[in-house]
């Protein structure tokens, strides 16, 4: 029998999550058991540009309990990437310099945990060492905080921020109803999605009835119209006292334009480009008068490990798990995906995606989850949406603040090609 | 012996904290302690309105279960207002309402959980009713997330938003660290300080070194120097590869405006008040050309209870305890405060101080807690403020939201007065 242990190479990518180190503990892990098959596995450096670039990072130095704390820590332990390989068959020269490297250190798995820009790069990458004989397994691992991934349940990291802007989102609530007597009247509170509405949704999981904040929720599935809004601002002061708003950062107006391009400039004259809720704010008080504040949770909300959802750690753990299982098994261009396999109680178990159904396909939030008057969610995306943000997975405390790893991240001598 | 029992009044006042429910406890359960003294305790329905306007809350149906809840639960259970009563010297006209209500409803304790203003109200209500000759016992208990009340050790709310602000500096700092190779360079984050620097100070709670985030604290104690900060904020990118910045809301210029009021137009062609995040979001993309993130946690940080201080809940709560405490043994005019006796471990005893001594007066940041530079603290700050996010005391959770809770707030008959 031939000796098919081979070194493996694992990377981060994209926007990070409080969970994606979750998914590179389970990596870790998994590759730890399967002696047989896998020599080291590398980490690339800032992504996919640490196989360019011959970064790599032997994590063979990083011992159990930096592993077990990785679990708990926010951030891309081995640096992420916005970085996308061109298709091979327009410009190979990326495709080339991977395949010296993978060569070179005798790769022979391949692990991309990222969106579906990410799961695309794996793809491509696949096509391209299959065509050049190169035998490597390449398995994608999903994480995205915007949940847009098609063919899987949810994509890990969408649990933790949902958890993340559901409390926020009570939690700030109980402060604007204790001061709108004489005070504060609407609350905004900006969350992330440039296309997809599912993180604002989110922030209704805390509430059974739209009696409770958030009151509003403005998706970028829906056309802002500003007449029907500050209507709906106003009737809902009126009624309850105040008005908690959660827009995504993506609501467009009836001209496609994004709201927070809509005329603000900043102190050099420019169009000012992010930042929706002052703009909501600026258009309350002049319109309707009321006192606003505004929060942009921002990396706030993407990060926020000390309240992540427990179901989501557990999902991305075994995600990255269970694609070096599937490596080392001999399967090739597909993604771990979660299969739902049960509502109440939320039971699930991990699958697989052949990539090129992943690739390039955007998972926006369905008609049937949004509210008939656009400005809420359904109780179908409520059936949805609830078992993800479910369970804590609280880190260790010292002093105070929690105990986040950090990890040596030797780097692999450089090889000559 | 003459029949001493009479009623007691509590409210609110001023923007409120993570914590000033847990004061509110403490005042019930001592209150519920003092039957021997205390007949019924009132709370106002937002702070001090609750008395003018003789909208009173009888606490005495909420069940021992909801009050043990109420310490866990962020956001003000009776209400909050924003009202500075005036100096009866000028008008009396709202005093002689307060205590036409006193005197129906034979109040004879009257604790005001707030800031400086509200101490400063207490101070006055006080006179008052001893120049009218009403037996009256008034108490003050300290609240405010800004942590300017002078002579006390802290003001309960400081140390959960401290905590907050330190934990989410630390998360996202790992966030943007893994992502500044090839995209966000510089992130900034926006905290509540108006004319103190004491939550930004916070920031730097979560690391030992200025090498790691927050690179630049920017406090409203020190004048903004806008090539200074550019170069600052170079060097470090250059040096770390990314930077973080927290900023006081508070911070001006030399000709002392603050920055965000420097120049952003609204879409309505008004100043922009509020957002200096993205102010200094915007001047860095156009002087330095770094891509910018920038979050703003308004509400958020004062109401995030879910990672409240234990520290902090304790002292919340026993200051209010104490305060019934005092007010049943003739005490009259003080307000409860925190004494330090020791640094470390930390030891603190309850302690008092005569009201006229804290109204109108504010306790910035010394200067020998800010660095030479003016861009950090000192390690004196650091020891001063460490042991006051020290611990956890996180709610209880039902299907991953906190289980937070909410009072019967029976109404009080109104008397024709």
């Amino acid at each position: 029998m031939e000796n098919k242990k081979k070194n493996a190479f694992y990377a981060q990518s994209g926007g990070v999550t409080s969970v994606i180190n979750a998914s590179a503990a389970g990596v870790i892990d998994s590759a730890r058991k399967h002696k047989k098959y896998i020599n080291k596995l590398y980490a690339g450096q800032n992504g996919i540009l640490g196989a360019l670039n011959q970064d790599l990072i032997d994590t063979s130095f990083e011992s159990k309990s930096d592993i077990k704390n990785l679990k708990y820590t926010p951030g891309g332990i081995f640096g992420s990437c916005r970085y996308k390989l061109q298709d091979y068959k327009e410009n190979e020269a990326d495709y080339e310099k991977l395949l010296k490297v993978f060569k070179a250190h005798n790769i022979g798995y391949f692990f991309y945990n990222g969106g579906g820009d990410s799961q695309d790069t794996t793809n491509k990458i696949s096509e391209y060492c299959v065509k050049k004989g190169f035998d490597i397994k390449c398995i994608g691992i999903p994480k995205t905080v915007d949940n847009d991934l098609p063919l899987t349940d949810c994509s890990p990291g969408f649990g933790s921020v949902a958890k993340y802007t559901a409390i926020s989102t009570l939690e700030a609530g109980l402060d604007v109803k204790s001061m709108c007597a004489t005070s504060t009247k609407v609350f905004i509170l900006e969350v992330m999605g440039r296309h997809a509405g599912w993180i604002a949704a989110s922030s209704a999981l805390a509430s059974e009835s739209r009696q409770h904040p958030p009151h509003i929720i403005l998706f970028p599935e829906i056309v802002f119209n500003e007449k029907l809004f500050l209507k709906n601002v106003k009737n809902i002061v009126a009624k309850f006292g105040y008005c908690v708003v959660v827009t995504s950062e993506g609501v467009k107006n009836k001209q496609g334009k994004f709201l927070s391009e809509s005329g603000i400039k900043d102190a050099f004259g420019h169009a000012q480009l992010g930042g929706v809720s002052p703009y909501l704010s600026d258009l309350i008080k002049a319109k309707n008068g009321y006192k606003c504040h505004w929060a942009v949770a921002d990396y706030l909300q993407r990060s926020a490990r000390h309240i992540a959802s427990k179901t989501d750690v557990e999902q991305a753990y075994a995600l990255g798990s269970y694609a070096v299982d599937l490596a080392v098994s001999g399967k090739n261009a597909v993604m771990t995906s979660i299969k739902r396999t049960l509502n109440k109680p939320y039971k699930w178990k991990l699958s697989t995606v052949p990539l090129h159904k992943v690739a390039n396909v955007e998972k926006k939030m369905p008609k049937n989850y949004i509210s008939a008057d656009g400005y809420h969610i359904t109780s179908a995306c409520r059936k949805y949406m609830a078992p993800l943000i479910n369970g804590e997975d609280c880190p260790k405390y010292k002093n105070g603040i929690p105990l986040y790893t950090s990890f040596k991240n030797k780097k692999v001598k450089k090889i000559k090609l």
